[in-house]
Formats: structure tokens, C-alpha cells, sequence
């Protein structure tokens, strides 16, 4: 399934020796078209990895032949040496594939600071050349992970025979942990670059965009979107938005499951905003509250934590008109106590939390992990 | 020495039984003039305490003859019943101290959400008002305490014989966890309400707004400075404003000292901006940033997660001149790789991060702590 669940793709992953562990660390995605179409969307964050400024290049043309991602190293921080690195690994799929390297996109993740060892990367990308597959999308969404447990893929049908698919990897969000997103994207559907740019830019406002593990801004995630046109299908440009927007929601609930250390997934809905931009900010500024995320680890519903966090924020609102429910008990009514707390339920992994800003009709919905003594392990342990 | 340091105050400290743990929770400090004028500064969250409220009503008119102070419950999102309880506290004091109620200043710090048990609190404070003395600083120090570990106090005498002290509990910062700053500083100096408020504002602006234990904002903080004029002797406003400072600098390092679960406090001094507001927002994003706290704890000098901080500000650099130091060594230099990292020694509890932003000559230092394991436990195990 994952990145080859569509027509006109093959993919493989292989252990190429970056991580010190042995296991599989690249992997290679190639759209053999007829269309070779793309977009893509990547970190807000100023300081940027290597190859975030080569792919950023590369998605100007509208047009991704092939894709190297590895594991074991993010390439980030690393001067004018590491660009030089990304170049030479796009060269060298190119090579080996017989297209430009300006049509190659390229990901890297793991360590910020540290070069990537092109000894053992290139004979890699060559090694995976040889191995590329129409099964290998399970193989290359193996080789990216980094502190995930689980690797995740994720697959739509669309009407009249076209798909979605894609691979993930991270333990966290558009802005996660260090260890940092990356998704690719694949559709046969015939979907030219501007249509592919839509869709994705749509469909990530309200997916990745709104997971939000622990508030970490990312030096290198990317999303890709590749077309091949294979099915010769070209779909309704709203129809084609939800397919796509359906496996980054399906892949962004599979991050935050995944996140380091969480033990709880935190559904933030934020109601009745006077728009949805206030509702967004709401959610975060609750989605980043250290405090409460430390309170719904210990299973305490303690809803004044959700108020001072929406105290910090611009978002219209008066103080004594607020609503918090958690797990559906409204525990705090017109800013004051509300229903009694022990009535919450909060056995189970799944914890909703709703704000009722009682100002005007937008909503949105931010989802985050609680914060736990596993977390400050997994990131305080070693570097990562 | 606290509170009373200063002539022309006096202060007590008492159980009033608010606290479960039978533990002293009530404190009240006079001014007996003959000056009794006054200055505040209040927490910035819109979700304010209905302490919060009153007090920065009685403040408005610079002139405060007692403050009443209780620990075991912050009387946030209490709604109007809540805030007749701060009113019925002022009343009580002024009836027993003899002044209006409109002198009266009143901070809670505790349990954001539930009432406060006005049965037992009213006659803690006749208790506290027939024990007051000149001598009663530290019992009022030791009776505002929260998770606080040990009561924090502090004095500055100026040339000619005259002194500000002063008290706080906290275990953050002027946005710090809900356990709430709350600070008293008195002085014998005759300055009047504008004085003291310039100076108040200049004091807190370096020294409590630049620590920032956890990046949760209270509904409760409050820092008062109180002038009794005993003295006798007027200060210049520039000499006064450094005592003022001295103090809230020496009581905001206790507060860091004291953080939830810290094990580090990490000194993050940003130089070379181009003004001081870059500087402050690029501390800033360092110190909120959870996976470099985490990295701290665990030893690791991990300056990618620092310049991954950076890279979320809106400040002026460019990612390629970026420098960072921890503990004196550069070890990032130009964006990329720097000094050797094994040469940072991380073992004391003071940690030095510099990152240089090669922009300008501004710079501003921001202190804040690691994440812990036991941070986790401290605000999951128990509603605070």
C-alpha cells in the first residue's frame, strides 16, 4: 500500500549503514508518470535543513521524478558542506534513474548538527535503485522511521478508479519533535501541479496543521505530493481535496498515537469562536499548556489549567461567559465551577476537551499528547 | 527581615485552617505610614483571579494601608460569588486595622476554581491582625507558600537609611505555573504612588518578566511595593528604582531555584540583537522550547534544538551567522557545527546558553529551568 498503493509508482528501502543500529535508514519513491506532477509543503521554521532549501527549489518546477528520504540524520545546521551533500544524493538518483536531479526531491531526518555519512548514503541510493518495486511502498515507509514505533501508511479510493496513498513518518506534527515529519503523497489521479498544490495546501491547514505533540517546530519536515496520472483519471478538484485530505487526516492521527512518550491523545475542539483563526489559536495555546498536559496525564480534569491558557490568547471572549467540558461533562459553566468534576471519565487514551468561547459560530479541532515523565526520558536520555 | 524590614510595617502570618495541611496560609502586612502610597503590577492573563480584580481597583487609587495574602486556593473562575469573598477579606481587615476597605489589597494563590472556605479565612484574619509586629516578616513569607520548598525574602538598604525587603512564593515566574507568584516589597523610602510605580515597572520589566519557569501564565501573579515614608528620606528615583530592582532580581533567582521539579536552571542570554525585544522574544522561544529543557536535563548540549527555537521568531538574523555557547564553549559557530561538544561540562545546576544573532549590539538574558520527570509528577499526581 503506503506510497505505491497508486498506479505509476515503485518504491524500495533499504539499510544503507547512516544509523549505527543496522536497520533500514533510506528510501526511495519513483513516479515512472506518464505525468510527474507535485507539490509540497514544508517547516515554517527559518532555520531550515539542507534539503528543505534543495526540495523547496526542486517543487518550484512543479515537477518530482523521484524522491530519497533517509533516517539516521537531518542534515540540518549544517552549512554550505551538508547542501553540497543533498546535491550529490539528488545527482546520484539521478544517475541511477536516468532523469535531472532537479526533478529530486530530497528528505533527510534524525540529529541536528551532524554531517550525513556519504560514504555510506550514496552506494545506498544506488542499492535501492536496484531493488525499486510496485510492492515497496511498506519497504520505504520501514526505512524512514526514526523514534516511531510504528510505521504508517495510509490509502483512499477515489470514484472511477484513481487512489491516494501515502507514508509518514514522525513522532509528532507539522511542528513536532526533532525527530521531525515527513510524508509522501502518491495519486495516479491526472491532476496537474497547481491542482496538486491546492489540494495539499487544503488539506494540510486542517490536518497537520492541527496536531500539535509538544509545540516544537521542526528544521525539516516536508510533505510531498506526487501525480503520475496513471489512471487517466482526472477527478473534480473537490473530490480529489477530500481523498487527499482524508489520508493526511488518517496519517496525522497516526503521529500523534505515535508521539514520544504520550500515553493520552487530546482531542481540543474549540466552539462558537467569532472566527475560526481565534478557534486555531485557542486550541493551540491550550494544545501547548505544559501544565495541562501534565494534569490530563495524571487523569485530573482540571479545567482551570484549559482557562489560563485561554487567558494568554488575543481570541474574542469574555472570561465569565467560558465553557469547558472534558469527556462531555461541562466542569466549568460561565467561567465559574460547573458540573461536578468526578463525574469525568478519563480511563481511556482518548481525552476530548471542548471550549465553548461563546462568542460567534467557528470551530476548529487541535489535537496534542499529554506530557509525561516518558517524554522527558525519550528526549533527555540521548540526542535526538 | 522580609516585609518588615523596612520601618513603618508590620506583618503576621498565621493557620487559618484554609490548607488541609493545618500549615500557616494567611498573611497580612500594614503600612503604618506616615506615607502609605502604593504600586502594582498584575498578571497579563485576560482570565484574572477575583483577587486579581480588586486589587488592581485599590491600586488605583496609589495608596494601600494592608494587604491580606492566603495560600490553599487562588479564588480564580470563582464568578461574583468569588469576588464578594475578596470584598468581605478587604472588609474584614478594615474593620480590624481600622481603615477602608478601598486601602485593602488582597492576593490568593492556590487551586484555580474552587471557593475559598470564608469561615475559616475571616477569622484568620482578626487571628493575623491581633499577632502583628515589626518582627513578623518571615511568618507572613512562610504563610503565602504553595510548592514552594522554602520561603523567599529579601532586603536592600540604600545611602541615608533607607531600605526596601520583600517577600514572594512561586514556583515560576510572571507567567508561571498556577501555583502562582505573589510578591510584597515595602520600603521606608518617601516616595510617592508615580514614583514607586516608575520604578516598580523598570524592576519587574528585567528581572520577574525575564524568568519563565514553565511558559504557563497565572490568573493570579501580583507584585506590590508598598512605601511607609519612615525613613524620612526621599531617594533619587534612578537610586531608588536600582534598590528596587536588587531586590526583585535576588527574589526572582529564588523563585527559578525553587521551580517545580528543576533540577537546572539554565541562564539563556541572548546578544548581538538588533534591540532588546528580539532578544527578549529569541530567550523566550529557547526557554519555552521542550525538548532543549528536556536536553539540558539529561547533560546534553544540544544546540540544534536551540537554533530550532530561534528559528520560530520573527527576530532578525540569518540562520547561516547564528552562534551558540553553552557553558562557554561555541559550539555551533556560522549556523553549523562549532567547538567540540564533549568539551561541555554540564554537571552543576547553572547551565549558560548564549546564542549570538551577529545582528546588532542589543541583549537581554531570560532564566529559566529543565523539564523533569519530576515536573511531570509534581503537576500530575494531585490537582494545584
Amino acid at each position: 500500500m503506503s506510497v505505491t498503493a497508486a498506479k505509476g509508482f515503485r518504491a524500495a528501502g533499504v539499510a544503507a549503514g547512516i544509523k549505527d543500529s543496522g536497520g533500514p535508514d533510506l528510501a526511495l519513491v519513483v513516479n515512472d508518470g506518464p505525468r510527474r506532477a507535485a507539490a509540497g509543503v514544508f517547516t515554517a521554521n527559518r532555520v531550515k535543513a539542507a534539503p528543505v532549501l534543495w526540495s523547496q527549489q526542486v517543487l518550484r518546477g512543479g515537477r518530482v521524478s523521484s524522491v530519497v528520504l533517509n533516517s539516521g540524520g537531518a542534515n540540518a545546521c549544517t552549512g554550505p558542506l551538508g547542501f553540497q551533500d543533498t546535491h550529490a544524493t539528488a545527482e546520484e538518483a539521478a544517475s541511477a534513474l536516468g532523469h535531472g536531479a532537479a526533478e529530486v526531491a530530497v528528505c533527510s531526518t534524525g540529529l541536528i548538527g551532524t554531517r550525513l555519512p556519504m560514504d555510506k548514503l550514496l552506494p545506498g541510493v544506488g542499492a535501492a535503485a536496484e531493488r525499486l518495486s510496485e510492492y515497496g511502498g511498506e519497504k520505504a515507509a520501514l526505512a524512514i522511521k526514526t523514534t516511531d514505533t510504528v510505521h504508517k501508511t495510509s490509502v483512499a479510493r477515489g470514484e472511477g478508479g484513481w487512489t491516494v496513498g501515502g507514508m509518514a513518518k514522525g513522532a509528532g506534527m507539522l511542528a513536532p519533535s526533532l525527530a521531525t515529519m515527513l510524508v509522501v503523497l502518491t495519486t495516479d489521479a491526472d491532476v496537474d501541479a497547481a491542482g496538486l498544490d491546492a489540494a495539499l495546501r487544503e488539506a494540510s491547514r486542517t490536518t497537520f496543521d492541527r496536531i500539535d505533540s509538544d509545540g516544537c517546530l521542526s528544521t525539516n519536515d516536508t510533505v510531498l505530493l506526487l501525480a503520475s496520472g496513471s489512471s487517466e483519471v482526472a477527478p473534480e478538484q473537490g473530490e480529489f481535496t477530500e481523498a487527499v485530505r482524508t489520508v493526511c487526516d488518517d496519517l496525522a492521527q497516526q503521529l500523534i498515537h505515535d508521539a514520544e512518550g504520550a500515553s493520552k491523545d487530546i482531542r481540543i475542539e474549540v466552539v462558537n469562536a467569532a472566527d475560526e483563526g481565534d478557534a486555531v489559536e485557542v486550541g493551540r495555546s491550550i494544545a501547548r499548556n505544559n501544565l495541562l498536559k501534565c494534569a490530563v496525564h495524571g487523569e485530573d480534569p482540571n479545567w482551570g489549567r484549559v482557562l489560563s491558557a485561554i487567558g494568554t490568547t488575543g481570541a474574542a471572549f469574555e472570561p465569565d461567559r467560558l465553557n469547558v467540558a472534558v469527556n462531555g461533562v461541562w466542569v466549568c459553566q460561565n467561567g465559574s465551577v460547573g458540573e461536578d468534576r468526578d463525574k469525568v471519565d478519563m480511563r481511556f487514551r482518548e481525552v476530548r476537551i471542548t471550549a465553548d468561547l461563546a462568542e460567534g459560530s467557528a470551530s476548529a479541532v487541535i489535537w496534542t499528547n499529554d506530557l509525561t515523565a516518558d517524554y522527558v526520558h525519550e528526549n533527555s536520555a540521548y540526542s535526538s
